[in-house]
């Protein structure tokens, strides 16, 4: 997913001023809202074939390679002829706002002052991120989606997208995700913002000007953050007790077990392309997404909405868990939505809504399709009306 | 468990000196080894009902309150009327090598140069531990155990306890422990392993003389530990999402959920009582323990064993899983012992062998009783031989 620096948009996102900024849930306000954003395929005169893809923490605007060299974060499932077929769908993928790849996030310049936010950045939710995502679809001409696809944190996009914009969405696909995440995935959130908000080189969020940048605590941040991702079968199965040397133990503090060398590569790569604001941001925005609000049930509060649904979980994903996945499902069932929900067997725990694409394509390749002529049948009805 | 300042033995401890130190499996010698421990209940004239109870990382010799005020970690099932019953049985804990309770540890003084060794100490392993514990049963006049018991890591000593000393052990009580940790389980001991290590007041492992400690590595270290001692089931329960202050998102980086209050009080707790150096090399002899060691298989690595087996595991406790257990005592019943094995019901996670008192001491109890006359029983055969 890598190749990109820190607060630059991915190669070959285009850019998009929204005019009058955005006003946040928290109460603040953002004068100054730059959105960076990729599509592939193309909209349809009717325009009634758009997806939009919602990316994960770590995820950017570039799904797929399109007419770059660079693969996408979700490849395999997005392309010509591919589950999310760009030959059929015009397909949309834009950078959070709170982000470090190119829409407005802590490394952007705050125009009251002409330096970088840091830690004045105003805390972002999962609303706002759609809200800017649903500006970005106005600018485009997309009135109404095909679909909104997501996995994990982009599935809660997703499921944001249909409860505040029910008149704009067909279809949802909500892929390894929840309508709020456990106190255990809180927990290690805050975790992961302890070490980053800890680390003296965090400079309480003020670093960017910096010689030193908090790359350790942003590292260790990953590594808790890349266990959760994993299971236990995946991990055993994947290293299991191998030395990385495999001379014996070494007897000292060094990283001696293939899991060890494994996690502070993953904590390394990371730092080149990621930023430890963003991080904080994002896991808190992930905290406080609660699809119940303040209605007094998970169903109550998704009685506005209209769209069909595909809810994916996977079978050893332990950080948004079967069961989160079974009470969305239910909640939607008890409005009378048309709910496929269905749990893929995997040992690839959070992570397989990434890898396990055989099975996923088989899902929403035809949840899809029967979404897009819904989609155009509504658009005409309404062109009609 | 607290009370202690760290280095210090808990209030009430006896301290032996190992005569001639002791060779560590590193290689490495300790020339001079101090056991902090404590008894309770007496020893019988034939020397025939020790039991010896395993500390596990974060523990002491302070198993139970004994003769003084303070509360042992192991309280509800260690004293008079117990479970493991002081009035019956001679039970003796002591501080591990390495550990923070005036057994020689980081925090002693090397007497090499009169200077704490910090950095320097030796990594030790859950078998050179048991090694300072079977000097310290010699000294004590107990030439076999009628029990070895231990949960968490104390049950990993157990279990080496039969494995290194078949003729001094008549029964092993393994408790929410593991031939072996997991992937998984050594990339959280990894974790927080590395926060420690890059926390700058760490100095190296050497910061006993100096104004700062690495109070913010140790304290996020116990963090991702304690998310693995409790269960997904346990933390929704006791939190789910609740706020700390119940008036809304603060919409900052502040603590804000119950369960990330609670967190940070166990860190701010165990900074208090603990060492990071100790914290080390705990987690790293964890780390190393395998029982199969360099034999084909578990059941091959156990063919010299010669003990009666309770083994015990918890439903929810995902950090020592109960698969674990299971292939413990198919490896022990593939070598014709004795072997019972109980899988509690409990939502606690792995910190269950410290709450689910009554279960346990259900099954404990009979099995120490059998255990004594059995240890009674093979003493009288050696001595008439």
């Amino acid at each position: 997913m890598g190749g990109t620096v820190p607060g630059a948009p991915p190669e070959g996102a285009r850019l998009l001023t929204l005019t009058g900024g955005i006003d946040l849930a928290s109460g603040r306000r953002l004068e100054e809202v730059v959105v960076a954003y990729e599509t592939f395929g193309r909209l349809d005169a009717d325009a009634s074939n758009a997806v939009l893809v919602c990316h994960a923490l770590s995820g950017d605007s570039h799904v797929t390679s399109g007419e770059s060299e660079r693969t996408g974060w979700w490849e395999p499932m997005v392309g010509p002829g591919r589950a999310i077929d760009t030959d059929r769908f015009f397909v949309v993928c834009s950078n959070l706002l709170g982000g470090c790849s190119g829409t407005t996030g802590p490394a952007s310049t705050d125009p009251a002052d002409g330096r970088p936010y840091g830690a004045r950045f105003p805390l972002v939710t999962i609303e706002d991120m759609v809200d800017v995502q649903a500006r970005l679809l106005d600018a485009l001409g997309v009135r109404r989606l095909a679909a909104v696809v997501g996995g994990s944190m982009g599935g809660m996009q997703a499921l944001a997208w249909v409860k505040r914009y029910p008149e704009r969405v067909t279809a949802c696909v909500a892929d390894a995700t929840t309508p709020r995440i456990t106190a255990q995935a809180i927990a290690f959130n805050e975790v992961g913002r302890r070490a980053i908000l800890e680390d003296p080189a965090f400079a309480g969020g003020d670093y960017f000007d910096r010689e030193e940048q908090p790359d350790s605590g942003l590292a260790i941040a990953r590594m808790v953050g890349h266990i959760t991702y994993l299971s236990d079968e995946s991990m055993g199965s994947k290293f299991g007790r191998r030395l990385a040397d495999g001379a014996g133990y070494a007897y000292d503090f060094v990283h001696e077990f293939e899991v060890e060398t494994y996690l502070e590569h993953q904590g390394r790569r990371f730092i080149e392309r990621f930023d430890a604001n963003t991080y904080l941001h994002m896991t808190k925005a992930m905290d406080y997404f609660d699809l119940t609000g303040d209605a007094p049930s998970l169903a109550e509060a998704l009685s506005g909405v209209d769209a069909r649904f595909l809810v994916l979980s996977f079978s050893s994903d332990w950080l948004f868990p079967t069961y989160q996945a079974r009470e969305l499902a239910d909640a939607l069932l008890a409005n009378g939505a048309y709910v496929t929900v269905a749990e893929i067997q995997s040992g690839y725990g959070h992570d397989a809504f990434l890898l396990e694409v055989e099975r996923q394509s088989a899902l929403i390749r035809p949840f899809l399709a029967n979404a897009a002529t819904a989609c155009r049948d509504i658009l005409r009805g309404e062109d009609a009306a």
